[in-house]
């Protein structure tokens, strides 16, 4: 497989250069027309690799690596809340074991003055906080204890612990079964680390005049990574999204100084549910995430002057420690990155990359890493393995993304050596970078076209968490929102995400407007329906012409006569156990529409007048219902494939495909009077563009001149 | 299959009369030893068949088949709360046609004073009241207008409609195609209406000297039972045990001057959602099922009165319209009734039967009802039907209940003639009426052997509906409860029923509690558990030996940190969407506990030390949980079986059967010598009695002397 473009342009690409093989990195890098060798964490290029005049990336995690001063300054350690795993009062007292449950090598309780003043110990059964008259700490045993139980009922305390490993240190350490020193990390918050870590900046810089850009890999503030200490149960809690790992005593009182009010240890236990990423937040909780990413812009924008003092450029690894950066959200721009580098397996992510507008350079790290084990630990680059295949999965799904919205750089990372084996995935390589130029210099010659169809995605994030649900595709592949990303990230329409609070002004000039997820969802919004005016100016948009697409439980909110607040709008409601008497309307589907998206139990339909136009029966799966000039169209679900991206594009009023086959998508460059055909498809395939049939092989890309 | 016992007494059986088949119904009264005839609702016995001796009952319905006496006073008529199919405002104002998609046959809207004056119109988009000031009724139109609305808000009234056909024979009218004038039906609040019945009743007996027993089908009030106007929505609204058909505007003023406070239209509507028998209940509907349950056992036992001033007795079958008569609650016994007869399909229904206390006859009408069909409209007295199997099948399941407890009478109901072509049917029921007559003497002879344990059921309704989910089995077979139920009719057990209101010293005495049911259920309680001194009291009780099973979301309220409030005693608890972020204890299986109970997804332990005694490999069937000296044992789901009944006695901590078999109950009546064996398999089956083995024929029974 040639792409059927002949001249193809150089670099755009970033190779992980691997000392001891100076000879087969060289020869990939000419293969792959790289411009750019990077080193990796803990590894240093060798003096053959750093004077073969591609540019150079050195990779830095900040606050990692600085174990002789945390040694010295242990009070300038990261923290977290926890709470004490909940104990059942027996008599009229309790003794509580703080740590009980919890990593010991990962925690220790921060016994502080400044911390235990904030501590707070609640009677779960009841949901009331004890005033702290009733009980006490003692240091010596690490036992909290409780005066004036109620028999039976269980208690639990919220405490500032340390956190004394390096999350990602501790897992590598852990997974490879190392014995060397543990990794500690600093807290930025305080100004001597500050100070401490500019410093060592500044003579990084000096020491590696051959390095062109700074990749900080991360930030500062790792995501929530809890662990146990019984092998029954070594995740505690794990959230990509969540701020958990980034709280002290010091940012509560600067949070005060800075917001005027208090935050409590139990806004962040939150009855020991905590606040991951994909449930709704409370005001205290935006108001701390955005207060959170305003410090860590602030002083990353200190640490990118310093790198750009040497004539450097800084570039973000989006991973990690990545807490308070958010590439869409506010505050991003004001740092200065040069360039934001997103690894990637699905179009969203790519979208996600491409959407961030103040960067100059936006590179993705493509999948397989060159590692010898992949997703869940099957074969990449071991026996069995088929590395090239991988490889082409993930780009024709990184492909179609960027075909509507360029980036300016792909590359790979890892063991370089472990391509040895492969020369099937080298190929591969070779040709995803030769697409990828093709790409890239046809988004810099014109732009794509596009239908003049602008599509606007609501959840509780809005912009700030956009073309994400925090984390890859395959890790929550159940999730309405990410199905449903993934088949906008290739679809020749304008996406934008918006949150509640940007209603009503942020629906004007859209056409269609998308709510999807779980009740209670960040995603769906939760409280958010409760507000009578976000379902007013909804409704008033779709009388006026508006498509809103309401997928599993959008819209979702209890406390009413209906489940969907916008029931009214989409002709259909959810039961729950409370409606199990109620007659339902018959389900009469229609023909025509594709059997692409899967029923969901205990849906129902509010009007007779709403279109059923698939179900499994009994259920609905899809429905329309006209409501004015508009319409409000429900999908029990969405999982995506490219058929069920085509049923979405036709509930939106578009054709299925430009094709005529789902599988293969058209980019047209009418400027350059190019078009790009791309196919997701593992086997040949049949498209027809312009009136004109034409087979495609198996993941295949043509440019078409016309 | 005979009975091993050869010398059978005789009665104890009622046979349904059929006019024109006097020869049949005389030969097949020998045949079954009856000693009872029946007439059916609106057909009369002929003079042949009153003179055979037997006993006779005759039935009456007594609040219909009145339609002169209606006709002169239509405000006499019953009624129920309806809620308008609710509208959307496009502007300021809203007209609302009130019966919109309600059944006109059914309902008229009562446009009364004394009905206006209750009306209620809600906002449903805020929840909130519109005051009365800012709609009005036009009576002529039939319309309900509403000023001052907020464009796109949903707006729905509560009203008073009567109820102009009487729904049983609605029913029977419809389904037969009948095109007879429709029967209306009174409301006795009304005492003008009570002096009528009471009247006519009087009159009734007069007239009908050979009836011995009055069989009342049933009282007064139908289960709620509202249709739609269109038949893609015929049933809008069945509920066996929800006492919406007996309010009117009368009931409200009653309640009000018997319980000082007053009742609102919305407490019955409750968001469009009313109170179905499966779900907790306000205090207020509380209060008024307690008000209308005096209200109905009060003229009952007016009309009872009456029957017995000639001599008669009154029997009641408990079905339809038996609203506010609750066998096994507060006032049944004031009523006077000499018997009360329950139609059964299984086990846990002849225990209702058997269960009440204060009547002298029991009687059972098994099924199959002698019509052409039967369950969903499968053939029974019609080709391919096989009356004699289903007649085995359900007399297998409804034996092994009166094994432990008796009841005195069995019977058939329907049209005798149907039997004609089905000689194995006559057979299999005279075979029926032989082993019953067995049990019955058995009983009458001595006490069944029991185990020295005393099992409680709690829900929020306890004794009032002791015995039953309200309804039959197969109409909701997947509730956990119906199935407890019909595993404990059959086990020699005591088994109990209580509500929350009873706790703590309900528990006194008793060894196992059960608990299950849905989220909000009245089965599982519900809101009852936001009271930590229901907690306190079940957890002591567990803490001094008591054994708490519960099932499915038993337990279960929002709120709190956990989702099961028994959650500390339990050692399990239930993940939400919440806590898809959280680590899970392994679950390992232990060996040896029978894999019959279905593990459910999200239940996670909450205890290491929580003993998994069964799982899917994922996620726990059935945990135990050592608490004190007792135990909280949690089964994911229960569905009867007898393996599954097996299984639950072990939870309970009795062997899994007395007789090796879980297919083959054992009864042991000590003070006669003589055990029963009776086989619920439709297959042979090997058991062993005292160190015996046996073998017992498909469903079949043996008296074992020992």
């Amino acid at each position: 497989m040639k792409s059927s473009e002949d001249a193809v342009s150089d670099g755009g690409f970033t190779i992980p250069g691997e000392s001891s093989y100076e000879e087969l990195t060289l020869d990939l890098a000419r293969r792959w027309k790289a411009d750019v060798i990077r080193d990796s964490d803990g590894t240093e290029l060798s003096p053959e690799l750093l004077k073969t005049g591609m540019e150079v990336y050195s990779t830095i995690c900040i606050i990692r690596d600085h174990n002789e001063y945390a040694l010295q300054h242990p009070s300038f350690q990261q923290q977290t809340i926890l709470e004490s795993r909940p104990s059942i009062a027996r008599g009229r007292s309790l003794e509580i074991d703080l740590l009980a449950g919890y990593s010991r090598e990962q925690f220790s309780v921060n016994t502080s003055a400044e911390s235990v003043r904030l501590w707070q110990v609640f009677d779960r059964t009841t949901g009331k906080e004890l005033p702290s008259s009733s009980w006490s700490y003692d240091e010596a045993s690490g036992k909290l204890s409780i005066d004036g139980t109620v028999p039976y009922h269980v208690y639990s305390a919220d405490f500032f612990a340390w956190r004394i490993w390096e999350e990602i240190s501790m897992y590598n350490h852990v997974t490879n079964g190392w014995t060397k020193e543990h990794l500690m990390q600093l807290d930025p918050r305080y100004p001597e680390v500050r100070r401490y870590l500019c410093d060592w900046l500044d003579k990084w810089c000096i020491s590696h005049p051959r390095t062109s850009v700074v990749r900080f890999t991360s930030l500062f503030y790792n995501f929530v990574w809890i662990w146990g200490d019984d092998s029954r149960r070594r995740d505690i809690f794990t959230d990509w999204g969540s701020y958990d790992f980034s709280v002290s005593p010091r940012a509560f009182d600067d949070f005060k100084a800075e917001m005027g009010y208090s935050l409590e240890c139990e806004d962040f236990i939150n009855q020991g549910r905590r606040n991951p990423n994909h449930m709704t937040h409370s005001r205290k909780i935006r108001d701390y995430i955005d207060f959170t990413c305003r410090f860590v812009s602030s002083f990353a924008k200190d640490l990118v002057g310093i790198v750009h003092s040497y004539g450097k450029k800084a570039y973000v690894f989006y991973d990690d420690s990545w807490i308070g950066l958010e590439p869409n959200g506010r505050y991003f721009q004001s740092i200065g990155f040069d360039g934001l580098i997103k690894c990637v397996f699905s179009g969203f992510e790519a979208r996600l990359c491409a959407a961030c507008e103040s960067v100059d350079v936006h590179e993705l790290r493509l999948h397989p890493y060159l590692f010898p084990t992949g997703l869940g630990g099957a074969p990449t680059f071991s026996e069995g393995g088929h590395p090239e295949e991988d490889a082409m999965l993930y780009w024709s799904r990184v492909r179609r993304a960027i075909l509507r919205k360029p980036v300016d750089r792909i590359g790979l990372g890892g063991y370089l050596h472990l391509t040895e084996g492969y020369p099937e995935f080298v190929d591969a390589v070779e040709q995803i970078a030769d697409e990828f130029r093709t790409i890239r210099d046809l988004h810099r010659e014109s732009d794509v076209l596009s239908y003049d169809k602008k599509v606007l995605v609501l959840t509780e994030w809005g912009r700030i968490r956009a073309w994400t649900c925090g984390g890859h595709y395959h890790e929550h592949p159940d999730l309405d929102l990410i199905n449903i990303l993934e088949a906008l990230s290739g679809m020749p329409v304008n996406v934008s995400f918006c949150s509640f609070d940007e209603l009503p002004s942020a629906l004007d000039g859209y056409d269609v407007l998308i709510s999807a997820g779980t009740e209670h969802s960040a995603w769906s919004g939760g409280e958010a329906w409760a507000d009578a005016g976000i379902i007013e100016c909804i409704s008033s948009w779709v009388d006026r012409g508006g498509v809103f697409i309401a997928a599993g439980q959008a819209t979702m909110l209890r406390g009413y006569s209906t489940l969907l607040r916008m029931s009214h709008v989409l002709g259909v409601d959810l039961l729950d156990d409370r409606r199990l008497c109620e007659g339902r309307w018959d389900v009469q589907g229609r023909e025509g529409f594709p059997a692409v998206i899967q029923a969901l139990e205990h849906v129902v339909l509010t009007d007779p007048e709403t279109e059923i136009l698939s179900s499994d029966g009994i259920w609905p799966a899809v429905t329309r219902h006209g409501f004015g000039k508009g319409y409000g169209i429900y999908a029990a679900s969405f999982r995506y494939s490219p058929e069920s991206a085509a049923a979405l594009r036709s509930l939106m009023g578009l054709d299925g495909s430009e094709s005529g086959n789902p599988c293969v998508d058209i980019a047209v460059f009418p400027a350059s009077g190019k078009a790009v055909a791309a196919s997701q498809s593992g086997k040949e395939e049949v498209f027809s563009f312009h009136g004109r049939s034409m087979a495609i092989k198996p993941y295949g890309f043509e440019v078409i001149p016309f």
